[in-house]
């Protein structure tokens, strides 16, 4: 059996807020803050919140949408009066938990976020990374609460906009069904566990466990679906199917309802058959995108254990 | 059998956005409007997107909450350079669909809202109104869809604080789970129902059907219950109890777990009996509000017809 050695994990960035109406995460961040934990065992932890002045005006950004900053040309893009605000905080955590591609950045990046789409648990990354796939399998045995899931983005380093690119390798912790400026204890509860075996997973790894390689199911983002547009106006004429509302990973075939028009006409799926995400995310109408649809695709992994001094 | 005779009711405004992230309002009117819908049959119908910088904000109000401007006093003070916005346009609603409690006043005013609490189809009213409980029994006969109840506030009507008081008549529509910034189809057809069939009750009492009496169980609002707060910063340090979230109008007993706190330990209910609504209602967390309590009512009222001329 193949097995790969790997550096250990010693520090560790846990983020939340990233978007200010996120609210799982802002609790758990805040918690973590008042309990003073900084340390899991071996592992260093830095609690981050992410975006205080939209955490406090409750809303997603204040000027722009954070989480679409860390690409490297916006990492080093000069600040002038008339940056926006999130733009500057996002050099402002670059600094603190990168840079971004360095050797000084924190080893595990991991940022909290919800979804008002029933898209339950899940661990959304960019590159194939094994670790990253060890804490989803394990998190995957271990919680019975949710389904859990991995979304796979297929973006380059460079290119890569949302904060737990920073670090030397992360993801982002997806929970839904939760709407906006709403904290639902059955949602907490489920991320916080999500933390907690992330946490343990590491302490594990760092202190010589042995990982046993494997296959898993992920979903690879294959494109983007638009509510249907009034083309003057371009306010949107439809929404979801109830068919397809809350139905998030449930393959969709073509002819299958996806939007249900104002006028009560029926929109209907066409194509290859793909699996929806993200279906009526909130934070979505503005960037036009009514859901997401992937491939889902499966994955091999070696045999992991940490890298003896 | 006592009959009521009461006058005609010609002129109806039919308002959304009035809290402009609750999406089910703002696409029914923005459809009515779009269709020009403004009769039917005998009924004159004003359309009003009570908030319209709110709705392209999608944000709840921009300096105020509107649907807090409309008692006497509010409506009746002077309006400075410093006034917030809302306060303006609630001057401007009361010179178009009132003056309230005057002559002039449309004759039945609805306003259509959604909450994040599952509360399915209700009818707000602030005092008894027979024509408003004859709306409800009709609306209830009709719907299949979803439970339908009625909730009465006892607030006198100069202290009546929202936009349907500008109306002779009027009680808000409010629906629910539907997330702020988010439409469902579902949450959609149902308020579409509901004003479909209050329409349609109006055309016939305007045309001369008798209506007969009887009674119905309505919810009595008692009193509101903050979440427990951290009393340094007023943090919220507890979320609802799972076993409460959804579970509006379950009575809830003695001993019933309302909040469970970010350390595990579980809140219960103390005192009397009674019904909880509005539960995790996404708006109330800044008015320190994370329930409505209420006693189940019976109210009777008297069968009606339209007085001939």
């Amino acid at each position: 059996m193949e097995l790969l050695s790997l550096p250990p994990l010693p520090r560790v960035a846990i983020c939340g807020g990233t978007h200010g109406n996120e609210m799982s995460g802002v609790y758990i961040v805040r918690e973590m803050q008042k309990r003073k934990v900084d340390q899991s065992g071996s592992v260093s932890i830095t609690t981050v919140l992410s975006n205080p002045p939209a955490v406090e005006a409750c809303m997603r950004y204040i000027d722009t949408d954070l989480n679409r900053c860390f690409t490297d040309a916006l990492l080093s893009a000069p600040v002038t009066d008339s940056t926006p605000y999130e733009l500057r905080r996002a050099q402002e955590l670059n600094a603190q938990l990168g840079p971004k591609g360095s050797n000084e950045a924190v080893d595990l990046l991991f940022d909290l976020h919800n979804t008002t789409a029933n898209m339950g648990m899940c661990l959304i990354f960019y590159s194939l990374d094994w670790l990253t796939l060890h804490i989803y399998k394990y998190i995957q045995s271990k919680m019975t609460s949710a389904p859990v899931r991995a979304i796979q983005l297929d973006i380059a380093a460079s290119e890569a906009y949302s904060l737990e690119a920073v670090g030397k390798r992360g993801f982002a912790i997806e929970v839904g069904p939760q709407p906006t400026g709403v904290l639902r204890a059955d949602i907490y509860n489920m991320m916080k566990e999500a933390v907690d075996f992330t946490l343990e997973w590491l302490q594990k790894f760092n202190s010589g466990s042995i990982f046993e390689g494997g296959e898993v199911e992920a979903y690879a983002f294959e494109k983007s679906v638009d509510y249907p547009r009034d083309p003057t106006t371009n306010e949107i004429t439809a929404a979801i199917h109830p068919q397809l509302q809350d139905n998030d990973f449930k393959l969709l075939r073509a002819g299958d309802p996806v939007f249900l028009s104002f006028s009560g006409e029926t929109v209907k799926h066409e194509g290859e058959e793909l699996y929806p995400f993200f279906v009526n995310e909130c934070a979505y109408y503005e960037k036009k995108i009514a859901f997401h649809l992937a491939k889902k695709v499966t994955l091999t992994f070696p045999s992991v254990s940490v890298k003896k001094d």
